[in-house]
């Protein structure tokens, strides 16, 4: 009767479960954060992995099945037992079809790749796609600091800058290139953008176009401790925590690269909320996260001189989900009853 | 029996008309356009006037009603036959209560007035307000050239420049004061904008900055027809027609400040598309509809390097209802089953 007692609870807790847990990948250009949820979204287990950075989108994808498997083991299951697993991703996606075409910043992945059925069949489960920037909108707004607003702007403050628009609730993505905030135009004829094009918010505020910057003022004979704090760190590019140190310690170029940074996020945020009149901005990313508080507030007030309905602002708040904030909106595309986002 | 067949059809034209017809008044800072509508929205006839230029809020509102009252003449009914009026005006507007405030382009009226209600009182008909680049956007998106797209931006293109925003077929106006396309930043630390900001696409593009402009580059030793063309044709400012005509006259200062207007026009515009991906894009406005096709080119154009899906571009295509699209627009906040617009 013991054993048969034992099997009985193992069985169980394998069942419920099964009936109810969902995975969530969130696939960036440097990690790859696995999350295993239940039905409360409550994180059950996670696993972080860095992205490859040779190979192809099928080595990504086995890199995404591994993680999503600790995830899945640290929550006492197997992929196989998860309803569904939902996958934020950069690049153009189809998500009828499953494929990711144009991840820029993945290895090898310029043509089309059919991500959502081939990780289906390595982890066991069906996945659903939807693009990153609009999945860790989405987690914010339903479950994060936009969860009391109709309306919000997702700013996701990293190597590039992402933004994802709520209205009445739902995302908008237009015809399903929207919330490109990164490339609002915020100096006509201006610093060129890692894009290519000119004087957009992404040339001056984007940790990649910050980097840059850093490189070409050290070029010309100023002085940083950036680039030692990067190598003591063991790191191959200024990260989030680089930045962030390198502020701590009074340096003079981060300083001016990210106060122009803040200054041309107050600019483009501004430009957004006088065409949208949003009742919320929420200032994510690496970048944002990081720099937290103090940053939020700086934005804030780089956005007032700019606000045409000055006397009646949004409301400026961190994303409350933290890195798993991505993970967790992935999770989201593959509730039972939720079509996948585009 | 012959004079009760006239009698019975007199008033079968009177009752006829009362159950259908709609007026529109489209309030303006230099002009004042009402017209009257038929159920297919056709104009049965229009009258327009100079917006008086002295006295308060009640002068302009009865200056209203006389126009109201000459289109209502020409359609053959008096305004109180009307089933409703609809008006688009500037300033802050309570649809609920029908009073505007801040209407600062018209005269004494910074305080809150009930337009609404003293305007029913004056033409003996309901009156519905809303917002003057809403009610012509909603126009344009209904019945002009935004009529094939779910989602497109309206580009009015006058003393200042209007913003409509229409998602999902319809208009998005977030806490209601959404749409300020004007007032996104093109060029930060640039240009001062009448609305004492800086870098304001209205401060390249608004034709109260684009005067503004021109005086200062004759202070500064220019020379250009602008103010002689101006004195010519009896103006007391640049209207679009003197900037017409300085430009067929290939005038330096002319060209130099509408080049500029439209590169700022380009890059704010495509920050929008950026952010929104709308459908379509649609030009109107005094100067817009001035200009003409050629400058729809230009502009279009002037957004091209700024586009971030530049493969898919939005379609630009001018106003179609003309000059008459405010008041057209207002007259369908006036339908029978339609709330009014904020």
């Amino acid at each position: 009767m013991g054993e048969a007692a034992v099997h009985a609870v193992a069985v169980s807790t394998r069942i419920i479960p099964a009936m109810d847990l969902r995975g969530g990948i969130d696939l960036g250009g440097t990690k790859i954060q696995a999350v295993v949820v239940d039905p409360a979204h409550e994180v059950l287990g996670e696993e972080r992995r860095a992205t490859p950075t040779g190979g192809g989108p099928a080595d990504v994808a086995a890199a995404m099945a591994e993680a999503l498997a600790a995830a899945a083991g640290a929550a006492g299951i197997a992929t196989g037992d998860l309803i569904g697993v939902g996958v934020g991703s950069p690049g153009e996606i189809d998500v009828v079809q499953g494929t990711v075409t144009q991840a820029r910043n993945l290895p090898g992945w310029r043509a089309s790749y059919a991500l959502g059925p081939e990780l289906a069949t390595l982890v066991g489960a069906p996945v659903a796609l939807g693009n990153d920037v609009n999945v860790a909108t989405h987690a914010e707004a339903e479950l994060g600091a936009g969860s009391e607003f109709g309306s919000m702007l997702g700013v996701f403050w990293g190597t590039g800058v992402g933004g994802g628009i709520v209205l009445d609730d739902a995302l908008w993505a237009g015809r399903g290139a929207g919330g490109e905030l990164g490339h609002v135009v915020v100096r006509i004829g201006g610093r060129r953008c890692p894009c290519g094009r000119r004087g957009c918010l992404e040339a001056y505020a984007g940790r990649a176009a910050m980097e840059a910057r850093a490189r070409k003022l050290v070029e010309e004979g100023r002085e940083t401790k950036l680039f030692q704090l990067m190598d003591k760190h063991g790191r191959d590019r200024l990260t989030s925590g680089i930045w962030s140190r390198a502020l701590e310690r009074d340096d003079d170029v981060a300083r001016e690269i990210v106060t122009e940074a803040v200054e041309a996020l107050g600019a483009g945020v501004a430009s957004a909320v006088n065409l949208l009149d949003v009742e919320a901005v929420i200032v994510g990313g690496g970048l944002g996260l990081r720099l937290g508080e103090p940053y939020r507030e700086h934005i804030e007030a780089a956005m007032r001189p700019h606000l045409f309905s000055d006397d009646d602002p949004p409301a400026v708040r961190l994303a409350a989900l933290g890195d798993l904030g991505g993970a967790i909106g992935a999770a989201l595309l593959a509730l039972p009853d939720r079509a996948a986002d585009g």
